[in-house]
């Protein structure tokens, strides 16, 4: 840690792996395919990406770790030679896998794509994802839906221990840090319980998952709540798949250092743009004129040099430039706030500027609530 | 014109627009939609291209020339400062469009999009191209489809020249440029006559249109060597549609200054790509683990930072990055193509060039027929 704020409990920090630092708090756009849906590794450094994401299960399903392994590993592969976190794959064959079947040992399941039969263990996770070249890997959980019951729930919670202690055995001498994901679903008692055996454990980060899943916010709030006291000071703090701006500045101010989303790109490809007074639905009628920029204040390639009304005729017209403008567009959105938060921490001002940000806000800035897959990618993600 | 090569009929030229000069041999990639498919003009002036094309009917129809008119003219609606060649309509009208009725006033038609009824007459077009701010105008003309009877190709070639001479007095005082467009189908006497009406018109370059339909190689040359003749010294050549790269050598070579076609960048999208040692389909089972550039001697952002089995990953991921980095490839091939020919004539040695040109690449060169559609853009491009 670098800086703590006196009025809030936000951290300034930073982080260094075998490609480099990164500062805290971070945003992670998440490259679920090997490339964030749009942009080239250039676009993404513009952008102001110091740290990416990727799908330990979407790479080993294609084009397999070994094709990545043979090609040079993760970063060179998608020519990015900056820090980049994989998960473990726990979510997205929770998720998206067909048929799978939990045991102690491992899941098994059938690839969303063909339908072809896998199994994933921890220790097979974490083999992945050092071939992968992963600077910060994620250890194998249970992610369990919402809402399920509490006897389930105590059972995952006990299982996800377990595989957590096989991961960190598993894990080679390689310096790939290794983050434990401390689950609990929507149980207060589950997620200290689940906390507790993860610290037990010993982790380099520590990360809070199975949240952002469909509760309501204040469900969310509760959750990570009863989990923070658990994480200590000197550990990057993660909070998976969270989340929109106001996230950001509320759980960094709470004393959270990571965060991964796909609502700013996903958003972007369906034409919604964050801007300083509010979102825009860049499809509406309204803007077929409109030669001013999405954002006056923004200092984007997009505001730059595009109006409202070119950016709405891409989209209407289908063409190939729209998602990667409007991507350019929200992520320069999302860094601009994440350098804003780190200059307010820095200058002790942090609770100061996450009033401002409330209030100039507002009711309109609203960015409703993150689906189900949001976490750590999908299909489209 | 600079320069003449001696040993063939291949020109150095330098044409003087609105929004700049551009240097003969030129090609001009297609932006039907005003984006050149994938690419930002960013992207576009890095790859080489100095003058692009955009398409009348296509904007017409979506977003409309007065909606571009209000957001200041094509040039600063999408962003690109440089000379911009707009077609008449023409070949889309009589290409994409539903029910178009012919009539000595001009086509009556239904959009392509949502079978809207529209109009467009030669001065129509004109007007359309003049609100577009377009930098090198072309007139409106009938393209007749291959095959079809000498009688029809007659009274099409003299309505044409009807509609040429009705264009040029439509034509307002700005300083656009406006080219005439010789018609005359698959029939070398109604290419002479075409060219005879037109050229007796006077405009400030010449196209041969109507090739590239369908029609054999050697039947496309012969329709281009009858007109030749006619075509004077002191204009730009302009051959519609065309072409290959051996296409583009051979017909500078002929004394041609102008080109357009969606072959790269459509079979960009497709995943064929151009190197120095013939054409690759980078969706092929040999490229997974291949971890050479698409190119080596390819200066490009893609060959400078992704391996051939990254490219095909992306491809079959069907990811939005793919179509990208493909057309910067394949439109570097082009304006290195472009660069090294302007460079041979500079130094008089273009017929040694050319020698070399198709020696090098022999059979395996061989890029397939342009399909009907690839003159002018279609719905794809």
């Amino acid at each position: 840690m670098l800086q703590k704020d006196s009025g809030s409990n936000a951290r300034l920090g930073k982080a260094t792996t075998g490609h480099g630092e990164f500062l805290t708090p971070a945003f992670m756009p998440v490259g679920t395919q090997a490339t964030i849906k749009s942009l080239s590794p250039k676009d993404l450094k513009e952008v102001g990406a110091e740290i990416i994401a990727s799908n330990t299960y979407h790479l080993y399903l294609r084009p397999s770790q070994e094709v990545i392994g043979k090609l040079g590993g993760l970063h060179k592969f998608m020519g990015w030679g900056y820090p980049i976190l994989t998960d473990s794959g726990g979510f997205q064959v929770f998720s998206l896998a067909a048929l799978r079947k939990i045991t102690e040992e491992g899941v098994y399941f059938q690839s969303h794509i063909n339908g072809s039969r896998h199994f994933i263990s921890p220790e097979k996770s974490i083999a992945i994802q050092e071939v992968l070249g992963s600077d910060i890997m994620m250890c194998f959980d249970e992610c369990i839906p919402y809402p399920v019951s509490y006897d389930y729930t105590l059972n995952s919670v006990e299982m996800t221990g377990r595989w957590a202690e096989r991961g960190k055995k598993a894990k080679g001498s390689g310096d790939s840090g290794l983050f434990g994901i401390i689950q609990g679903g929507m149980f207060g008692d589950l997620r200290e319980k689940s906390a507790e055996s993860i610290l037990k454990i010993g982790f380099d980060g520590y990360a809070i998952g199975g949240i952002s899943v469909g509760e309501t916010k204040p469900m969310m709030c509760e959750m990570i709540m009863r989990v923070l006291p658990f994480l200590p000071e000197d550990r990057p703090r993660y909070l998976m798949g969270v989340g929109t701006p106001e996230d950001l500045v509320k759980y960094t101010g709470l004393g959270f250092d990571m965060f991964d989303c796909v609502l700013p790109t996903r958003n972007a490809r369906n034409g919604m743009l964050f801007t300083s007074k509010g979102k825009i639905v860049i499809k509406n009628a309204q803007y077929i004129n409109d030669d001013s920029p999405v954002d006056e204040t923004c200092q984007c390639y997009t505001c730059k040099n595009f109006s409202r009304g070119y950016l709405r005729h891409l989209l209407i017209a289908n063409e190939i430039l729209s998602p990667r403008l409007n991507t350019i567009h929200n992520l320069t959105y999302y860094f601009t706030l994440i350098k804003e938060m780190r200059g307010a921490i820095e200058e002790d001002r942090f609770s100061e500027f996450r009033k401002n940000f409330y209030e100039l806000r507002g009711e309109n800035f609203k960015t409703g609530i993150i689906n189900k897959h949001s976490q750590g990618g999908d299909f489209n993600d």
